[in-house]
Formats: structure tokens, C-alpha cells, sequence
């Protein structure tokens, strides 16, 4: 199979991180995954939500958005609607799950380090780039908190990268652009650490239902993917990546992040 | 490991399935799972969303809520609040897109229906049992269809199903009630056709990132425990086990809820 | 006159009130009135409203929904409209309001009481059907706050229960099904304690305005149906009713719930 | 008894009603009672709600808004709130309700009429003082519309006054002001047609609740003050008396204004 | 050229101040400049924003409202649509910017002074009448706040009033009423201190941009018609002139009121 | 007077334009002026906004938003708030004000074109570098519009740039940086066409009042700081400086933007 803009299956887009990318945030990445461009802030507050305080720890939260003309067609601002919708909700709370689970919340003491995702251009998985992009920002963070006396050691203890996966006329292929996505029978997003283990998997039969079989190709494209882009972080990162320190931690924190509801599904 | 209610490592809570628990929906069970208890109701309407108008086909969409004394604490109701928080949405999405997932729309003409699951109790599985429900609704809906000259055959094609498994002081199983949800490592939703197909997986590492074998343990959980909830789901249709018409599709049809949004990740 | 489902002009529905209808709620009351069905549960929080503390009383308050399916047509919900329609406020207003007419506030403590209605099935009569269960429920929780050493003695001093009248055709009649009701000239709604008195009297010429006489009419039809009512709160309370307290209380509290209007009116 | 005031029982505070109070509405009223003054304006639409199109019929309905520094201490702006509280829509309803009630809405033709009333100084009896205006600030609309063209004939055939009725210090009295409204034992709304039939009662037992004789005093006591409000009426109205067509109508049309909503208590 | 009401092209429309309007704020005036009639009352507060708590400085706010029919047509309540509209936005900023601008807010201590301007009528330059209006309303509130021993001296330091100008078929006008406002080709607003210097001027070129020298005409007019109001508001204050305390403040005290925007533009 | 980045008082930033910055719009600029950096996105639609239809001609309009970080502090999104703030609505209404200035609507026919304007970093002057980007932005889109046959000429008539001026420590200067506004006691916008001519200037005497030669001076800065930013748009567009075509329109049309309110002012 040819695929629309040439690639290999199993061959990733052209990956580009800028560090530094805007003045004022403590962690600043414009990602490019092929034309899809994403900027990534980090800012570090010395606060913790309401509802954790006390508790002796830190948190850490994302807020996706995409510019209203970062699409081939205009989409309209959340701020003039008055809220967000379902699909920002989602990812954004995909990708603050994400960042936390490669924390140790308890190390991070009483911050807040909000990841700000904003997309500028949209040509199919924003949300992954969100989440490659994000880590550097954090990255950068942590070492802005080093720095300035915030924090003694780093909180992170493992890599965070993440691809989009799919089948497209009955073939299985690794990160697909908008074109591939919107006709994808089955679409998979795959958020993996640097040693490969899943953070999360979310596969749906857009099309058609997949079997058990299927599900383990996509799986293993993804997981080349992910390690692919880990490897760029590593070059991306230089001297920093001495700031993922791994290890696991004793006594795993996982607060719920939202206090109200107290089901637990 | 001896689990909190006694069972098995792979066995499911006691269901139950109430058909025509109210007197004026066109489909309306309570499905209890163990403590959970939701009441799927399903609308039928002579209409499509704007978005989809001229384009000859129907549309299913769902809306999910919990009573705020279903669980421990209250929660706040969100008209009070005046918006729909994240978990909310994305329940209620992963439901409509479920749903959907095994209707040709093509042959639901120019209606939609809106499945309502509200939720009187929960004690963990709330989604899944949703899902669950809202199938044997949508049947008795379809059912009125016919029966009142809207449809002349079902457009249904496929059984569907859910049920959550994780992994639990170290043990993957299946059907996780609140209390072993809350302690999960690992959690993961189980969409599936009646012929055992994945229509949606999510899994997440709550506590700790997890493997491609634990995925695959986990996988084998929830494809038994939905397997009986397909059987289980057919002694409650009787007779309406008929309107599942277990063919393809020739050109599935998947348009887009969100118009929007062009972006396809 | 025959009426629609053959009752007597002065006859109440069949009623059956099912009590601790769900798990965790400190009162859980199902009550079914005809065909109207309500769950009513009663949560008992350890604090008060902002503008009442410092001041050592409690405060009981309401709120009221119906199922989008709980009548004929679908209704949209409220959260997803994003704000709370002008009925639903004028229902759970007059619910916290005459809940707390029959209860010594001062007794209460630092203690609030919600009360949540939620209507699974409509056919007429839900807010006085959401009154009636409601005290069932109120009076489950102070069993619950005096059993659990959160109260020392019963606040309640009176019963409480409310029945619609109505004119259709004529004819004044007894609690008016959704058909009746729609088709009434003058409709109101009687709500009273234990001993006959007046908490409050809502009476609506809808179609034409109605003359003293066929005001007292209506209320004596209302005095009658209440305190059918409150002999069935009797029975279905068995050893509770000790808990409602029948004297006066010395100094009636009554606080404005909204601290913002000063004006009386 | 001494009233505050030093009125008797039965006595009403000295009213005062300016016509053409400003410049641009079809009708504006400036109404004083005591120290409560609103402005009630009506403007004519040539269009009807959504709903009640193609039913060849009109509609009336009404806002209800206080200035901030109306009362004694400030209240914050509904629109800087965002929304609109439970005490407003209950009156807003209440005084559209009222005026709807004396309007032959078929003769009204495909017109709207709208009645703002604006509280610019609150003491006691705003909603009822809002009633008593706009029903004149109606009449001068009506008598616009037949003056250009848009009428043939007056659709108003009764009039429509209200005003509040209280017991105080275990007196019934007449036409509350704030202060005795505040520590009234009962209160009541009382809204008359001009021939003293009943068009809606509302009573509440703020502190106490209250016998049948205590309502039928009350009621006499409002019957009282509506007819006196009546006789201002017609004094203010001069030749426009002739507007109030007194005769019944043949077919009494009253449309439900909130279509979602088709339960009907 | 001749103006619609026979005014010479720089003759303001007659001006007519009413205080104590109403009874309950601490500053309440009815200012009415030709048709246009606005009511602007000071509320005092003992507290400041939480954005200022602690720096040991008050606050002026303003608040801007039209009446639904102040204007030709009827327009929507923002209560009602939910939400305060960019025009009004606008102009309540301008207002409060306007008042804090003659006040040593240091001098005002832990108070808050909001400023309402509900529009009554609307006849063009409703903004520019409730500065001049709000500024009577503050002194009246200051000198309330000093005779109950809130304040031991006055901080306000100059005089303050606002008028418009514009270019209307070539010519420029001083004090356009709505006709003229709508067919002019420039519009500004002058607001000035009672020395003549420039609080704020907004100059927009509506239908065609303008000139330098133009400018400076428009400046002209405003400058003299400014200086008139200000004369009359001496009048209107009688002795609470000497509340008006000519002296430049020392340390000039500006804090942002928007927090979270840190930019400055 | 030595400046914080070492300008002259009356020096530009340095300006960079980047036009086609992004893929999907019309027209796309990145405008960077000093650290101050804007994405300025031109959309077409094909439709004009209701209250416009039929009146055979178009409409420009623009939104502002500022990335969460683009400042110093992290500011809320609006989106997240719920509603846009005041600064919000003021900028996008005076750029779409401005941009709709120097454009024939009535040549532009039934299309909008829709302005966004997004802040990447913020360091003062945002809101005319919107105007200034903006403007190329439009030049491309009617480019655009023009090869693709939706245009037969270009409805623009003149150039339109804007700057600020201030005085700061005495001292007027031209286009303030962050630091300069904040401490500015005098802030002005200045928005001019291509040959000197006012469309909007906006004054505030931020700490004190300023006279008619402080005035005169910051005008006359302002108009070099326009002249040569104009100069810079005109090498920045090369070829297509010949869509401004610069001759007076006959009868100029300029309708209200928002229907609802019929007040000029």
C-alpha cells in the first residue's frame, strides 16, 4: 500500500522540537509531527488544588485547545460558545493523566504544573503530539524548579512519549495524518514510557469491530513508534535526561482528581 | 486472592435486566450489575441533528447522569453547576459511539434515537452496564419501530456489550466493583461485538504502566465476561433476538458527531 | 362525572412508599402515586450554607428533576441546557420551603438536609408527591443522625404531606392525574400538616378565575386528601412516628435562604 | 394593633400611577404604592413564539428585574451573575401568568406582548404592585395597537389588580411594607379580576401555619384592597376603561408556554 | 446648518440633576440630558476586591444597564441571554476608569464604592451622562461616608464630566442626540477634569476617517462643553463643593483591576 | 530620556511579518513587533451574519484571545472561565471596528471574513499589531477570493496600521513595551490609514489628566510610528499593494453590528 504522503507503514512523520519556543513559561516546546504543530508550555504555580491540600504533595494538569483556524475549516472558540466541548474535555484529561503517571506526585511537593497545549496547525494526532511535546515542557520545568530552589531532585522517574496507530484499507499503519485518520476502519492511540511499558490504550472500531489479532499488530507498530520518538527525546533533551530518574517509587500516589465523584469506574 | 464479595477472579456479578421499567419510552430496562443500577431509556425521534440533515440517514446519540445520592458522598447535579463536567462527556460519547458501532444508519432513515442512562446506584461499572443496558433498549425501540410502521426491517447488525476488568493487588479480574476499582493498578473498559469483536478498549495504567502480556490477560477477562453478557443479553430478548441481523454492512456509514471539528484524531 | 381512570371526585390514587429504596442516601424513599413515581432521598451534610453559619441553626433545602424520559415526549435535561428552567426552581423551592416549615431549624444543629427529588415517571402530582416522600425520607435521616449521636433528639414537630385539587368540567376533584390536570379550570396545590393547618396554598384560576366558594370547596377536598396522606405516613413509619414531636416550638426561626434579596416580598 | 406606618388593618399605602412614564414603549407605568415604585412597561411584537406559531393566537408574557440599590443593601446584577435566580422567575411567571388570564389570546392575533417591570425601589409588595401596573401599562398598548391599525377590537375582558395580605403580631393586615412583611406569621398573594373572582392565591405559613379561618379572613382582607386597586384603576384609565370588554369568552385558549415540559403540575 | 431640536452646533441639550432620587443608596441621582435619563447610585462597601486585599487602598467600580425599552426597539435583558455584551462591557469599564481617575484611592481606605448607572431612557450619550452623573453620586456617598465617621477627609481631587462630540453632515455638533449620532461621520468621547485637562477622549471615525485639524475642532467643542457641565454640577452640589479637594496626590496609587492579565496594553 | 531596550522616544520596534504562516486560512500572518508576537488568520465564509442578510453587502469581524502563557503569569483561558472578559470584548470589537473602515461592504458581497487574532507573547501593543497583522491578512484573503472567483476587484480603499504612544517620566515616546506601559502616565492607540487619516485614537490619563499639547505631541508621534509601519506593510506585500485601491467610496455604508441595541451612542 502507498500511503498518501509516501511513508512506510511502520515509518513515522518528520518529528521537530524547539525548545524555548516563547519567553515567559518555565517549560516552552513547539512540536511538529509532520504539519501538525503544537505548542506546549509549562507553567509552575506554588499552589495545589483545593481539594488536595494537606495532603502533602503536588499535582499535575493539562488544558488542550486548538487555534479556531488551526483546521482546514474554521471551528468555533470555546470562550464565544461559553464551554468546552466533549472531545477537549477528553484529551485533555488523557493528557494530564498521562504526565502523572510518570511523576512521583509526593516529590513534587505543594506545586502545580499546568501543560498548556495549544494547536496551530491540525493534520491529525494533536493529542500525541500534545503528549511527546508535554514531557519536554515538564522536562524543562523541573529543571527551572532545580534551579531556583523549588526542588532538590527530580520527580520524574521514566520517559512519556505517544503515537496514533490504525488500520486504512485493511492495512495496519503507524501515525496517521488527517487524511488516514478520518478514513481509519480502526484508530488507536498508544501513550507508552521509555521502557515500554502502556500508560494508556484506547482503540476503537471506528468502522468495524478488530479482532484480538489485529489488536496485537497495531500494539506492536505503536510500541516501535513510541520508542522511536523516546530516542528523539533523548537527543532533544541533552544534558537533561540525567532528570529522569529511574525508579520506581515505594508507595505509588494517585489522588482522584476530581473530588465530587466518588464512583470510582 | 479472595476477592471483597467472595467471587471468582473471572466471574461476573449477578445481573439483571427489568424491560419496560417505565410506561412511556420506546424503550426503557434497569439493568443491575451487582449494587449498580441504571435505568436505559430509549427515545425514538422523526428527526436527524442538523448536521446530518439530507444526508438519508439516522443518527444515535446517548446522554448518561447520575443521581446525586447514587454514590457514597452526594455529588453536585450538574443543571445546578450549569455545565457537564469531563467524565460525564466522556462517558456519554463512549456510549453513543458504541451504540452506533453496530447500527447501519443508512437503514434507520431519517430518525434518531437517544439512549438516557441514569444512574440510581453505583458501586463501579457504571459505563459498561450502561452499554449493556442500552442495547437491550435500543432493541425494544427498533421493536416499536417496526411495529409502528417507522422501519420496515432492523438495522441492527451485531450483539454489544461491556464489562471492566484490571489488575488488582496483582491479580487481572473481571467485573470490578467501586471498592477494587478504587485499588485497581490497572483499569480497562471492554466494548465488544456479540461474535467477541473489540469495538472500543480502554486501559489505563491507574498505578503503574502495564505490559503487552498483562494486556493480553486482561483482553481474555473481559472477552469471557462479555461473551456471557451476550448470552445473558439473549435470554432476556426472547422472540427480539430476530432484529439483530447478523450481516455486513456493504458501505458502512460513520459520519462525524461534531461538525465542527474537521481535525480526525 | 366519571373520571378518567374511574375514581370518585374525592378519591386519592392508590399510594405505596417504599423506604431505604437505595444504599447509601441517609433516607432513600420510592414513593408512587398512581402512576407518578419520585425518589426522594435525604442526604444529611455536617455544615451549613455560607450565609447561616455563626448563626447555630441547620437548614434543609431541595432540589427537583424529572428523567428526560420521565414524561410523554423527551425533555432536554437541564445540565445540558445549562441552567435550571423557571418551573424546576419554583417546585424545589416550594419543597425546601415546606419541609422546613415543620422542623425546628434551631434543634437541627450545624446540620444541613437535602433533599433530592428526582421523578422516574410523571403523571401529574409530582411536586406533591416529592413532598409527601420527602418528610418520609427527612424523618429516615434524623433516625439515621440520632442513631448515629449527630442529634439528641428529633427535630420534627408535625407532619407534612401535599395532594393537588383541581376543577375539570365542573367538577371539583381529588388529586389530578397528567390528563386531568391538563384539562382543569382552577388547579391547586394543598400542602398541610398533621393536623389540618395550612403551610401553603397555591391556587390558579388556569383557564378562569374562580369565586370564594368554589375556593372553600377545593380546600376542604384538600383537607381530605391530606390527611389521607398523613394516616398512610403513619403506617408506613410504624415505630419513626415517635420521632415527630408534636409542640410548639418558642421561638420559630425562619431565615431568608437567599441573603442577597433583602426585600420581603 | 399599630402598624409601622401607622395605616389601620385594612388600609392600603397611597398609590400613585403616571402614564407615558417614558417616551419609546406602546405602553409605560410609572406604579407608586408607598415607597415601592416599578416601571412597567409593554412593547408590542408582531411576531409570537416559536411554539405557538401557526396557532393563530398571541401571547403575553413578562420580566421582572430589581435595580441593584433598590433595596437596602445591594444586590448583585442577574447579568453579571450570569443567570437568573429562582425568586425572579418565580414572579416573572407569576405576573405573565396573571395578565394572561383576562387576554382572549385568539383575538390578540400573531402578536407578543411584553411587560418588563423593573423595581427602581423595593418596600414590601413589589410582585403584586408589578400586576397592578402592568395591567395598565397593557391597556395603553392594546389601545396603541387599535389606534394603528394592528386591532380591530380590544381583546381584554376583565380587569387585574393584586396586592399581599399578611398576619403580623397575630393581626391580619393589609398591603404589607418590608418591615411587617419580614416578621409576617403568614403571607399571602392575592390576584383578582375587577368583578372579585379569583385569578391566582398564593399563601404561605412563613413561621406558622394557618386554619381555614385565618385563609378566609385573609382572603377578605385582599378582596378588599384588589377592588379599591380596581377603582384607581379605573379612575387612572379614564375613557381607556372602555378597552376592558367584560364578557366571557366562548373558547378558552390557554397554550402551555413551556413546550418541552409535558407534564402538567 | 440647522439641528433637529434647533440647538447651535456647540449648545448642549438642557441638563437636569435630581438627588436623593432614591432612598436607600448612599448616593442617588437622576441625571437627564435632553431625553436621555439615567439613574446612577453609589453603594459604599466596607471591604475591597480580593485582588487588592491587603495593599491598604479602596476601589471605585461601575456598573452599566439599559432598561429593555429605554431604546426605539426592545432589547434583550442580558440577564436573560446570559451574559453582559461587549458594549456594555466597554462602557462600565470606561466609567469606573473614569471616577477612579479624580479619587486618591489610598486616601478611601478599605471601601468600595460601586457606581450603578441604569439607563431609564436612552436619547444618545448615555455613557458620557453616567459619568457626569456618577460623579454627583460619589460625592454624595463620600460625604456620607465622612458625616458616619467612614472617612475623616475627602479623597476626591477634581471635578470630573463627559460629553460627546462629533462630525455630522460636515459639521462638528457638541452633545449628539441619537438621530445625530447616527448619521455622524465622527463620533468622540470627552471626558475631563474641571481644569480641562483629558481624562479619556475616544475619537472613532464611523463613516470616514478624520483629520488632524478636525481633531482639534472636535477637541474645542468638547473642551467648552465639559467645562458647562461642570458649572452646573457646582450648582448641583451647593456646599459639597468643598468636597472636591484641589490638590495634586503625591504618590498617584493605579492598580490593575484585572488580576490575571499582566500584560499592559 | 534613555529607554529600557535603548530606543529613541520616537522609535519603532524592530518588525517582522511572516505571511502564510499557517496552511488551512485565507490568509495567515505572523506579526512580530519587538517580543510581541501575534498570529493574525483571515477565514471566508460565504454568508453574512442574520441580521445582515439581505441587505446585499458583507461583513469583517475579529476575535482576540491570548495563548495562557504568552504573559509573564499564566492568565485563565476564557474558555474555561465560561465567558469572554471586558479586555477581551473591547480589542476584538476595535479591530474588527478599524478593519471594516477601510473596506467597501458593499463590494465585498454576501461574504464575511473573520479575523483571529491569537497572542503567542505578549509585551504591550497587542492590540495593534492585531490591527497592523490584520490587515495583511485581509489583503491575502481578498487575494484569495479574487483568484478563486468569489471577487471580481478588491473592495479595500486604503492602507490601515496602528501604534501606541505614551508618556512616560514626562516624556512622550512612541510604542511602549510592557515595562514602559505599565508605568505610562498617559497611554494612547493610534489607528490610521495609509495617508495619515485618524479612524480611532484612544486616550487615557492612566495617572493623570493630560492637556491639549501633551496631546497634540503624542499625535504627531503616533502619525510617524503609523506612516512607517504602513511603509513596512507596503515591502511586505509586494505585488498585491495594488488591491488597495484608493479612491473615496460614494455613499459610504456602515451598518450596526449588533441589532439589538438601537442607541447610537
Amino acid at each position: 500500500m502507498e500511503r498518501i504522503d509516501g511513508r512506510k507503514p511502520d515509518q513515522l512523520r518528520s518529528i521537530k522540537i524547539t525548545r524555548n519556543f516563547t519567553r515567559y513559561a518555565e517549560g516552552s516546546v513547539l512540536i511538529e509531527t509532520g504539519n501538525t504543530k503544537v505548542i506546549c508550555t509549562a507553567t509552575v504555580e506554588d499552589k495545589v488544588p483545593g481539594w488536595l491540600r494537606g495532603q502533602d504533595q503536588g499535582w499535575i494538569t493539562a488544558e488542550y485547545s486548538m487555534l479556531p483556524r488551526s483546521t482546514h475549516g474554521r471551528s468555533q472558540r470555546e470562550s464565544m460558545r461559553g464551554k468546552i466541548g466533549g472531545r477537549t474535555m477528553e484529551i485533555q484529561r488523557l493528557i494530564g493523566r498521562a504526565l502523572r503517571s510518570i511523576v512521583d506526585l509526593k516529590k513534587l511537593g505543594d506545586h502545580t504544573i499546568i501543560l498548556d497545549c495549544d494547536v496551530i496547525q491540525a493534520d491529525g494526532g494533536t493529542r500525541t503530539a500534545s503528549i511527546t511535546g508535554s514531557f519536554i515542557a515538564l522536562v524543562d520545568a523541573i529543571n527551572w524548579m532545580i534551579e531556583n530552589g523549588k526542588l532538590l531532585e527530580s520527580p520524574i522517574y521514566n520517559f512519556l512519549a505517544a503515537t496514533s496507530v490504525g488500520i486504512v484499507n485493511g492495512t495496519p499503519i503507524l501515525d496517521l495524518c488527517y487524511e488516514e485518520d478520518s478514513s481509519a476502519q480502526v484508530d488507536m492511540n498508544v501513550i507508552m514510557t521509555g521502557d515500554g511499558k502502556i500508560i494508556e490504550l484506547q482503540g476503537t472500531g471506528e468502522e468495524a469491530p478488530f479482532t484480538r489479532e489485529e489488536l496485537n499488530r497495531l500494539y506492536a507498530l505503536g510500541e516501535k513508534g513510541v520508542l522511536e520518538l523516546v530516542e528523539f527525546q533523548h537527543r532533544s533533551l541533552g544534558d537533561l535526561v540525567k532528570l529522569v530518574v529511574k525508579k520506581e517509587i515505594a508507595n505509588p500516589v494517585y489522588p482522584q482528581p476530581n473530588a465530587v465523584v466518588v464512583e470510582g469506574d
